[in-house]
């Protein structure tokens, strides 16, 4: 039971008013053995428990998902998830959709929105996968999200066209490997925050993402932070919460 | 001469078209040999350049101080300044104010505003000065900033009973040296956006900071984002740009 | 022979002196080719070898195990090992015992006790395989256990309400991987010593259990000490080291 | 007011109910601006708030000693502190104690004990200050202290005619550099926990402590932790937790 | 002697055969007990050999530049050097010239070139040492230089404008600290070889010039190659080499 | 069409001029989805865009390849191009060729030069796949390419009875795994300049090839620069831009 | 035709001298295309060139192996090789052996001879590949080996019963993974050159061998010298190199 | 009192046995309270502790010099000792002898003998501290030293002239800093044991000499081992340990 319905079970009378402190309390915490989940957050955090897949095998994943979807309020993401996840998970959950460059899994459940703008920039082809997973994670939590991609800066002009596109933006994630030099570009080029991402795309000296990660940390450019190598997610999340900032539904 | 400044002569009269022009374009890069003045700073990116201190003469440093300040439009600020460079800015500039504990120089010029809320957590006193060259780097930019110090997570209660503080920020600075445990969990008690700014505060394995700043970019808590060792002024700056999406002059 | 078997033969008569000191100083080592085995360790350190099996043919991981076992004294333990070496295993030892999550095998020997309490707590469920070789490990070695999992940061309230359990522990395993910061907020809550495990779980920054590892070094909470990265053997016997010095039998 | 002043005056009347609830608050976290005094430290974790002098002003270090002396229920320690802060400390702690090689300051409140014994092994004579650290932390925190120094491997006859010695005792903290190969060896002929220090002593491929950090981690003999590079402080901290553990007062 | 020297001696009868192979030897290579001066460099690679300062004495720099000197058939420089050399150096050599900012000593002797077009472009006013080591290493071995200092990204129009004066060097130096973004981006702009210098201006994960070494290295555009952190000497020897191939004198 | 095309259409009537001008805008840059070509860069940089096959779809990579060949202008190259890209481009482009050695891809158009002269080095057998990628490059690109293979500094006279070659051409490519020392004796011996490329090969203290990548670095002969680790493709294209300045076709 | 076979036929008339100084030039190096064999080696270095097989493909590797064998002056050796290898090779040199454990090839040529004493101590069962390269090099060279497997510090009493064993040594290679301690203990009870080489066996912060390469650069004991991670074959060889200086055959 | 002395007064009856046993006993180690002389050690390793003054104090360093050389047996050796411990040690041993240079201290006593053939390499004048240390290592130690310096590979002919010297050597300490490609140039050229010497010397990607300890652990030349960075010392003995096995006195 979703706290909703425990407080609806309350005013209509369905449920005495220490039964209902039971349930709140087991509302909150859900134990599964293997996993503890903190139904808590959404209130706290204003977003569901997101499923991070990579580390559980696919029963534990496709469980956890359902059980966060049962609860109706809010739209669940799983992400790094692969397709045996989907399979399983689509047995219980019908209408789970699952995007394989992404590898993210999404079911729609509550209000559906999509408010103010972000912008996901991505330098290179390779950089897809993650930037796919930091737009479909801030459409997923309620922002309206463009693309532009394979603008690095190579070719400056084929950036340079889009100044127009950038700055409309509320708050931009720009994705890229190598070394990351996109990044500075696009933060010199706005007056919005940034949230970098470097990917692990290139060899040898890329040191398989540590070092644009270094570089956009030590970026000669203001208005920018980082989140960890490759985490589109994380990007994403961050780029939502900033966005709702300054576009209230 | 600033934008304003060329634009206000054109239209009394006092300046032609054509020497506004080249007015507009000098305006724009002010060359002073051993550097380049992007004036345009302000209008592009919505604060004019911040002089970072440490890499040049104090003769230098003080001579772009007082040509940005010479333009008028917006508060100047100078990181990293030693003593010396107040020194001699302050023969010229003579409201010129020096912070010794975050090394700041701040001139005032232009409106001042104060808007939203900027919150700066510090886990220790030795993160002291990185935190307050974020909080008055976040000051200087028009932003209402308030301060919590020394709630490191070796006594967690102190952090607890300032929950409802954290939860009114608009935006939360978290700034922590040793292992930087204190911005996942200050992230994990928020809904809003979270800066992480690691110290080199520590010794051995810590080593200078990279510790906290690998530790941050890995944390388990969503709704974070790092910026550079010690980067006190990126932090506040990135708050500045967050907090102003969401609060409206 | 084990230590016990040619003393009683000396007891008895069936074992000359100079026989029953030849016999000892062979007891002490076993020459196996590939390996000598340690017999001496149970009686010096107060356990016997474990084997390690991740460097070892299955053939040889399954001859060390099954002559430590012949010994009759004490509990003998393998980790890191396969289904394959408890396959060869078990058709000479039939009462050997695998588990899968942890890799661990167990043939239990000797006087089973279970003293004082173990406490292992781990921040998600990916740390479970680690966890659990703590936990066996210590079980094996004669110590209660108990466990906590999926108490991360994150949902800091899922840890907090656990408050009473930590403190009744007479020694912590905290096992954590991402950032690791879980050990740091259980070590503030407690009077008791804690060991800390990071692990591997995590990607890019986190460095293959690197960045944990040093997070737990450097922590600003004292009382408590580290081991490598996943190694949940070493954590548990550590724990049952200090466990039994508060828990005479 | 420590907690006991503030129960004893209860007890007679000279306080009401609620002004010592206002004072049991207040007492337990102690506002100086730059610091918050964790009060309930000593009740929370058998010790009062160590002071880490190292990134603090003088001032700042000796106010602080000065105020958790005050509580006079337990023994004040200071690491790090040069003799500045001693300097300044004396003024008003006249009974303050300074040992100019471990860099510690103690000041002795409270009934003293020393029970169970810690013993304290180190490599080599450079290696002395980190573990002078390590031992007047531990017999500060009310344990029986033991000392064998100069039993480097090079000449391994120096460390076994210490074992009888090293098996005498409840824990052992084992301080080295250079290769740190002493602390595998002691941990070998011990059944007791091992405590291990690694310290900055050495050059070039020594990297100023981590490669002996790093060989402790993957030490082929269970039954040892370590704690962080020349953290003399962090190791007699986690000694006494264990040692009072087996030695009950 | 020189080369030329001896060979005028020989063509005159000045000089036997025998004496003048004797002679030639001799000149090859010149024995100053703690350096063995490479006179074959000059004819082997085109320029003589350069005083790395930094290592030596004042007293042995000032001999080997001298030395150099006197076979005047190329001009010589030092580099690294200290006011110290050049006060020692003066007492002999009373046209040597010294470049406080660079640290370059240089003895102009031989017939002065000037030919092609090398172009060092700088960041920041922080890299301009390093910028002009490059400048003064390419000037003395004959090549015509020009220089464009404080373009980095943060502004990028202040680059732009420049692109004509980009293109119409024969091959560029650029040099960056920070992120060294710039670099790729010249290098995107231009049809000639980039030879890429990161300098060690920054702090915190900048790592003393790793970050922007490791980014040179892996950047997303063709065209480039890099020389060690803030090694200006090495860029201005390979662009001079590079230029001279294409400008025959 | 191809800048060519649309021009000699504007010249013959074919085409007004303002469809020639939306032609040419999209002639510049050509949207793919997935990719945006940049087909200004062989105007802007003397050579057409290269592709990376290595981050993209067998499907991706062989439609850029395709698109670009149909350009008709210049040569095209595909770099860490597996069979399968090559399968597929050849049901469309069926003059593509396949080095699998070097993993490349190429496709001749325009008018085929080689000018000049480039020497590629390599150390040892196992340098091989980055010395032809190299080799294959430099061809592609218009250059005359000599080789010379396994001259690695364990058997000197190898490489000395080749000086002369070394001396004749007009830059080199040196390759070379373990410690790279063949690059710092090539750079020794001759007056052009070298690009030097480290490869992964070799193990252990190898790091995949960090070792011989800062050993080259920091060489101490003067006169080379370094590429990423394995670059083959880098080190070509920049020597053919070398090469392309001192040979005019 | 080796050395010997160009001589003998020059001595008895069946070769004229200019065909001999041919043949003796061809001789030095053959070239296969893809290497160039160092005939020269033998004579220069006292044993022929070694292939090492990892980065060649079988055919390679065996033809070099094949032609080394035609020289029948001296034994052939072939390190990191694999069953396919072999194979190959069989059909052509059918008493060339094979050992699995080492992945090392012998093709017995010339005189054998075995002198000295070459002595390898290993520290457990999983190093026995790498200490086993060793030992069959030292062998194949010329030498008489001895083994000691299986000693490692844990168990020291294991190690003190061969201290007899140790010193009767001429030369010894140590061979640990882990942390490597058995190395320092080793050299500190001997008066003989010791080489130590660290293996990869083990995990986490054992960091692949780099851990027990670290603390064996820096071990507290004079006497040893290291070579690289896993390298068995370079400690056997230059044991070799050790062992013949003090054992004239 | 030494061995001898003791043995000689119990032959001439100065000494009752039992007298002899305590006194043999004390000679072997003598506690200093901050050192335990390892007496012993001469006997068992062929050369007395030597003393490594970096991390005493100069009181200290002096004590122990003066107490080694009082056993009167061997040559004494302190390394890393500054002006001020040879100035306290002087008042005591006044035939002491200091090199600045290389930073040693020794005190000449016993039978003086110079054996076999140990040749110094350097590269650089840079690295003459560490040569001269391994150079004055191995003549306190007993053997005929030679020295060739400034030998780099910059100018190859300056190495090869040298190549009779370096194959007359028995043993060759190679020492080199930037890339260090002299090394493994060196170990090509003979049929003798090297030792290989790092050197701190060079800036930026050198990494205080990191970088040619890697290189040289993985040179593709094998006759070889590798010392700590600035180890000339550790180079020395080593040296002496293999010169002496091929030298009998």
């Amino acid at each position: 039971m979703s706290y909703r319905t425990i407080l609806e079970s309350v005013q209509n009378g369905a449920l005495s008013i220490d039964d209902a402190v039971a349930a709140l309390k087991q509302a909150d915490i859900e134990e599964l053995g293997f996993a503890s989940l903190d139904h808590q957050r959404l209130h706290r955090s204003g977003f569901t428990e997101v499923v991070y897949c990579a580390g559980k095998t696919p029963e534990q994943s496709a469980i956890i998902l359902e059980r966060l979807a049962l609860r109706g309020e809010c739209n669940v993401l799983g992400t790094r998830a692969d397709q045996a996840v989907y399979d399983l998970l689509r047995t219980k959950v019908d209408d789970a959709e699952y995007e394989s460059l992404s590898r993210t899994i999404v079911i729609r459940r509550g209000a559906q929105k999509s408010v103010g703008q972000v912008l996901v920039v991505a330098a290179g082809t390779s950089d897809l996968p993650v930037a796919e997973e930091a737009a479909i994670t801030a459409e997923v939590m309620g922002n309206h999200v463009e693309r532009i991609y394979d603008v690095g800066v190579a070719g400056l002009h084929r950036l340079l066209r889009q100044v127009d596109a950038l700055r409309s933006a509320q708050v931009i994630v720009a994705v890229a490997g190598m070394e990351g030099a996109l990044v500075s570009v696009v933060t010199g080029l706005v007056d919005k925050p940034v949230i970098a991402v470097p990917t692990s795309v290139g060899y040898g000296a890329q040191l398989n993402g540590v070092t644009p990660l270094l570089a956009m940390l030590t970026s000669c450019v203001p208005g920018m932070a980082v989140v960890n190598i490759d985490n589109g997610f994380g990007a994403g999340y961050m780029a939502s919460m900033i966005n709702q900032m300054g576009s209230p539904a």
